[in-house]
């Protein structure tokens, strides 16, 4: 008997996965050459199918990595020449701004406490930043940072980079592509396969940049997937190096399903579910939801202070074969998270709901 | 009817990488976390098999990144103040000169033609060098360096970082890693696994290196997988960002079935497959072996001039469900390459031999 994993990350594998799993052994993608015209078609696939799923306009490319803490750190080397911007709020927009400092860029941070989130009228953007880097979805605390906030920071600041972690969210969020310059995610959340792609989207703003500070101002921006290179192989839907082929044809398969489906209706059904999950926590008297400001509560990973131990609800909900997550770090054993990914249905949130309830 | 694939890398998948896929899925290895026992003790095994199958000390810690590329970069990135220094014969050994150039390192660079070796005799190595870059396996041209000029290197010059990249021949080559202070590989080729996955191993006195660059000179050694990084959370079998937990999982598996063979078996095994394909090529009138000195001539990825078109060679073994590789770069049209990897028996390269000769 399989468990269901209620985990942000790595989480449920999307039902399709298998069978998309098996196509690609029966085709031995695990073998093809990725300067072959088979794995060509399979990256132009993917980018039209995401494009479909996410709005993504011309203007941007669609590039992979090893992960998306990966583009953490390509963002910042190819689009910083001195300042970044941060809005902080839990530890993985912290790990941005950390990524910032390691890589001697002058970080400015704006920050609230954990379990609190942002919205544009908190926000300004320090003059001589060039990159304000902005946290979707907060998956350490459940927070969430609306897409019309950051679409109205952007018209305020229409000069700057601006660049989303969308690394739990997506394809949650809908982001204006027309305003955003960059975003990115991993596939081992809301995608719905396990770890190791990173997807980074990111507009011409961004290449424009990168090749200004390679060309004009002498800098590095890094060796292995710069922006120009990543780009130039892009336009022949190649890479530069080795990439995860076989997870690139499985990502660009589940788009498919997602855009099957609809992505109006998945973001439906993502805040049908979340509705469920949000009104047991504010109706029951053994959890309360932590985030308290409704309109910063995610959609997609739901975070509950728990009455008794976190370790036991955790384990008594492990017994009918549901696995959900702890808190992050120090509120380890006070809290658990709850992912709400399309691999999960609302009849599976309502089972762990009457389990959460025992 | 399946390919059988010849191809240096994407190569053929090793035979048992299926089952082991298999038994990863029925455990949902894809959703489990990062930060459990599970994965730890996944870690611990992959580390454990490759000690054995590559002879690795304890003075050395084995990290995951998303590519052997990756690698090029963070090893210069965490080990070069100032300068590096490279042997380059072909397109891979330049890659890694390319990327000390990028991120602005002094590098040095001794050049043979492409298809000639290095001996140890031919090298002298810069005063101020601090990293010695050196490529076992190039794989475009198919010629090796010996490992014991490696070491007879590092014996002359033993206070240099030597770093050998062994991405095309790994488990093949016997590096003494009493000498050898670092080596990488990615899974796609000997390993006989799907692209995504690059191994790094690294001594003690990169980690050294790293810690001083970062510590006492101020200089950023970029912020994504770090070697301080990678090694503090190695302590406790994890990874700073979420990786590819299912390659890492096969990966130790496949390790598992070569040490159930015999590192010493595997070896005599290539060198046999090799001697075969030299010698037919040594006879064959319609082809010859590219590398002309025998010593440089690799086990691992067998090069040949073709009389003919290669094209037409390769559409011609093809039709017998054997794929093999074309020549690299501009010798596309004149040149075959044939992956000799642990996937491939003895008897299948007879059987490739038997097409050729057609």
């Amino acid at each position: 008997m399989k468990n269901l994993y209620f985990t942000p990350g790595p989480a449920e594998l999307y039902p399709t996965f298998y069978q998309h799993l098996q196509t690609a052994m029966d085709e031995q993608l695990g073998s093809i050459s990725h300067r072959s015209q088979r794995f060509r078609d399979i990256y132009k696939f993917t980018d039209e199918q995401l494009r479909i799923l996410l709005n993504i306009p011309q203007t941007h490319g669609i590039f992979f990595t090893g992960s998306a803490s990966e583009v953490w750190e390509r963002m910042l080397f190819n689009c910083v020449e001195h300042e970044s911007f941060h809005l902080v709020n839990g530890s993985f927009s912290r790990k941005f701004y950390d990524y910032a400092n390691s890589l001697h860029k002058f970080a400015h941070i704006l920050e609230k406490p954990f379990g609190e989130g942002f919205d544009s009228a908190d926000v300004e953007i320090p003059e001589y930043a060039e990159v304000v880097c902005l946290t979707h979805n907060e998956t350490s605390s459940g927070v969430q940072m609306r897409t019309t906030d950051m679409h109205k920071l952007k018209r305020k600041y229409p000069k700057k980079l601006f660049c989303v972690d969308t690394v739990s969210s997506a394809p949650y969020p809908d982001l204006d592509f027309g305003l955003i310059d960059s975003a990115f995610f991993s596939v081992q959340k809301a995608f719905g396969m396990p770890a190791g792609l990173g997807v980074w989207i990111a507009g011409k703003s961004c290449l424009e940049k990168a090749e200004r500070l390679q060309r004009y101002e002498s800098m590095t921006i890094g060796a292995h997937h710069t922006l120009p290179t990543l780009w130039k192989h892009y336009k022949t839907y190649e890479t530069p190096a080795t990439p995860n082929v076989l997870y690139i044809y499985i990502l660009g398969k589940i788009a498919e399903d997602f855009n099957k489906i609809g992505i109006d209706t998945i973001r439906k059904q993502t805040e049908e579910k979340a509705k469920m999950l949000y009104k047991f926590l504010d109706d029951s008297g053994d959890y309360s939801p932590f985030v308290k400001e409704e309109r910063h509560r995610s959609q997609t990973v739901v975070v509950a202070d728990t009455k008794s131990s976190s370790a036991d609800v955790i384990a008594a909900v492990k017994k009918a074969g549901l696995i959900i997550g702890s808190g992050y770090g120090s509120l380890k054993e006070s809290q658990i998270r709850i992912a709400n990914f399309p691999a999960v249905t609302v009849e599976q949130v309502a089972t762990l709901i009457q389990e959460l309830k025992k």
